[in-house]
């Protein structure tokens, strides 16, 4: 399995929002809220790259409020 | 008491909108207009980390025109 | 006299809409279109740094398309 | 000839969309989905920095989803 | 208890040093190599913001090699 | 009077000795110690731009173990 | 087999130094000198991130003059 | 010819030693101290990609205290 940290920057007034659908996606581990230059950080894991890839797409980027990401790829 | 400084970047044409709302703020201190790559800096104290975070949410980015914060936590 | 620098990034697909509007402001020198992390710089120079301000705020940051500035304050 | 790497940023849930319409693109070479703060790189050649400029303005930052780009024009 | 994640910057050819002696640190957790801008990231929990200061201090930049630290605050 | 805010980044193992050098000069006022992407924030006021650089390369720079200074020139 | 592009700032005064190390390495391909805030881009192949990190610790990042490295890992 | 502006970042207790050795450059034109992220700015021009690179190499990079360089190659 290979595991990728995502840091998230969220629109404002979507905060919640964004905390609350992250919370209920089932692949998203360790979902928390940070001061500094993001607004959000997770984990995620997969069998791939290219699993990482679609759940960085369609389960946290799908969400509406959520405006970059920057992930982090850990090594093996 | 925690206090956080807070580096603020403006919707273009938004700036004395933004500016008149968070000066209006009580909770918000010392605010003022910078040049360089951040469009407003403030500071705001709360009793604790939740505080803060609530403070940061409903009275800086809930003012329309506000895009991100960067918040910088003091250290006690 | 003070004097500005300012590296300004542009919405896509309104490069040369921006580059227009700016060219023709008789306060604004040596725009240039760049390569890198920003779209386009220029100069402006004001009696003071309130005049500079109101120069960046109604000049260039007024321009539809303009996103970000980041501004360079030039030391006497 | 000169080369110019370009890193894009796109909107979330415009990368498949941003994706296909660059790869049909046949000034563009080598893109490819990346991990980090970036998401896509590729590569485009022209004669000049005028044609590299219009490669970058009309057949990448015209395509609707794309946010930002960081372009590295190489040395000769 | 608040929890504080560290994104770290590691000197060239001190990778494997930093990652040894930031392993063997009890209050480390997590501590995972990365791709991307920065070269580690960990987690530290700590009563308050001063001891989490402490930690950051005393037993991640004390290390030989590292170079920068950034660090995320969690909300509580 | 003009007023500038300076964020600091410190060498490692060098922070409480460049804290302790900054609090003792009478021209900074306000430093604190901050977690994020910056170590330290002060602030700093001088007749004109030519007395704030003045401070800030013989008061701040001239500190053992400062490294960056961003700076950031209030607006009248 | 993955690939990974390699962002490479470089000392001062390094710049010749680093660029002849590292073109003469075979599994570095495609190094080219860039302007903006870079200074060598170049693409590294390997069968997993564990051999993909390996390469950029021992043969990018342990040439002497080498400073940081931004490595974007492509999807599969 | 082409024109390159560059964004430099010195060495702290670096900075009067640095202008001056830039200042006597007679490529160079239009050195400023800036307040911001960067400390100097200047603007270079030349024949060509190559002979830009060797002006930031052998007259900016080469001077003591320089650390880093930001180039901004300006569209023709």
């Amino acid at each position: 399995m290979m595991t990728c940290f995502v840091l998230i920057n969220v629109e404002a007034k979507k905060e919640d929002e964004v905390y609350d659908a992250l919370v209920a996606v089932k692949e998203i581990e360790g979902i928390r809220e940070v001061f500094g230059q993001y607004d959000l950080i997770c984990r995620i894991e997969g069998k791939n790259l290219r699993e990482i890839r679609k759940l960085i797409i369609n389960q946290i980027r799908s969400v509406p409020g959520v405006i970059t990401t920057t992930s982090l790829i850990t090594s093996e």
